[in-house]
């Protein structure tokens, strides 16, 4: 095996450095990251998924650190993903402060990564989820997946958590009125953060007119948790909410559902990429680009250039 | 053709309730969909396709409307696709304005639609593009692309867009920091709206130092437009921008590389699909399903699961 025994030994023993060496395999989609994902997968399955997301400097950050002690007292051990939307400007991280968290990171019992989407948006769940197994198989009772709320990144970490909590301030106000829709859709239960702030009760009342217009899902009623991260007040209800909603996940068999749905999700994603890794090859590429002066001067049209491609594909249906 | 002769016709003579109509079979993805488009695509190519996006509040819609009386006045025809991100809660419009722009609608050379993304984020770059051509074929000069700036739908737009709009106001701010830089990927200029509101000078410092960020494309500096849509103020100034950025295409020829980007862009996804569709039959959809047992009780990994599945796939290439 190419990924090495050893290498893989090391991971399910909970090594950072294996750890962190195959998120970063994954990060860049190196092909010995199938592999890896294959000899842990059978190690999965163990750990809680938590996704944290919400508009930029609503303190999500903050809520991370703090739950990620919390769940330490109680002898978890945490492994945390913080996806960084980055912007094919710099290349680097949008929100830069991956500095941060240092006071989880000196305890062994936590493992803190960011990782970068580099404007890939379609393939950012699939390796949020990929990097969310590792730590799994590492041993982590808890993945905390967090993201800033623009764009794609909420939905895909949605799709990879158990549990998923929207962190909002009371100035996000109406003007974010509608990614705050986006994000509720989303969301298992909100946290008002910074309640402090004038409008706090404002805020908290328009939240759950919001989340009245949603149909209860199974009898599960997204409620609104207060908190000041910055004064560790709320981090306990925020942790209890959690616990709140796993049960009710477990109780109702839905964890299970949500498992297989992801799992289920992610074969069908791989049998594609299969599909059209076979079928574009350099000759049908090449066929493709072809077809521009024709397409451009409108001899043609997709739908008959799509055809005629596909045309050059014979299956044969195995017996 | 099922589609009707007729029905094509009025399409391409401009028929306001056949292109609606097209429009909806579009949205709805009807079957029929294939055969219009393939139609009128020989129709297509002739208008510029101009896509505005920012967020919600931002004052869109005012200068959509404005720059759509601005281009009348010069003998334009004017057709304006505004796309709605619904809620999934609602299955309404999210931000449910769509009864405004009545004084163009009611000038015959103006062409208004809205479209709802109906929560498939993915399908809407391709409706978008399909209803672009629509209204290409039916005769537009230009067709403006609108949409709030949440979500995917942003780089949908631009993608079916010659010219990418971001349209900004005073106090977006920093806590739309991350949105914005989001933003600014796709903008060939900003516009910067209610710029009479306090803090106007400091916004375009700060827009103006984000795009001096961004490389320099083909030289083709992105600039920050001053307007006040309500008063029709700078309506003139974003129309020559428009025009600016339109000739600075075609002189580079970027403009055809846009176009064939596009095209070769949708023949490939219709391949894709149709691999996708040949391959996911009712027997092999079941045969996933089946596996959910396996893979949840770790006995197989996603990995051979696809591999099996795929394997039922036997493709022969054609001599």
């Amino acid at each position: 095996m190419k990924a090495g025994k050893d290498f893989l030994q090391k991971i399910l023993r909970g090594d950072r450095s294996a750890i962190a060496r195959a998120i970063s395999i994954i990060e860049d989609e190196r092909p010995e990251s199938i592999e890896i994902l294959r000899a842990i997968y059978p190690h999965t399955g163990r750990a809680y998924r938590v996704g944290i997301t919400g508009p930029p400097g609503a303190g999500k950050s903050t809520i991370v650190n703090k739950l990620a002690h919390h769940f330490r007292l109680q002898h978890y051990r945490v492994g945390i993903i913080a996806v960084d939307p980055t912007s094919p400007f710099t290349g680097g991280a949008l929100l830069g402060d991956r500095i941060r968290m240092t006071d989880v990171e000196l305890d062994s019992g936590v493992f803190f990564r960011s990782m970068a989407s580099r404007g890939s948006l379609g393939g950012l769940s699939k390796k949020t989820g990929e990097a969310a197994d590792i730590l799994d198989a590492a041993g982590n009772d808890l993945v905390i997946l967090e993201t800033v709320g623009v764009g794609q990144s909420e939905l895909d970490v949605a799709k990879a958590a158990d549990t998923t909590i929207v962190v909002l301030v009371p100035e996000s106000g109406d003007s974010i009125q509608a990614m705050k829709a986006g994000l509720m859709e989303i969301a298992d239960f909100i946290v008002l953060n910074k309640c402090d702030r004038p409008g706090a009760d404002q805020a908290v009342a328009s939240i759950e007119m919001v989340l009245r217009l949603k149909p209860m899902v199974d009898t599960w009623n997204p409620e609104v948790v207060r908190s000041i991260a910055n004064d560790t007040r709320g981090i306990d209800e925020i942790a209890s909410m959690i616990q709140k909603h796993r049960q009710f996940l477990e109780r109702t068999q839905l964890l299970e559902k949500k498992r297989e749905t992801r799992i289920l999700d992610r074969t069908r994603e791989l049998v594609n990429e299969k599909l059209q890794g076979v079928f574009w090859n350099e000759e049908r590429n090449a066929a493709l680009a072809a077809k521009a002066v024709a397409l451009l001067s409108l001899q043609t049209t997709p739908y008959d250039a799509a055809e005629e491609l596909y045309s050059t594909f014979r299956v044969v249906e195995k017996s």
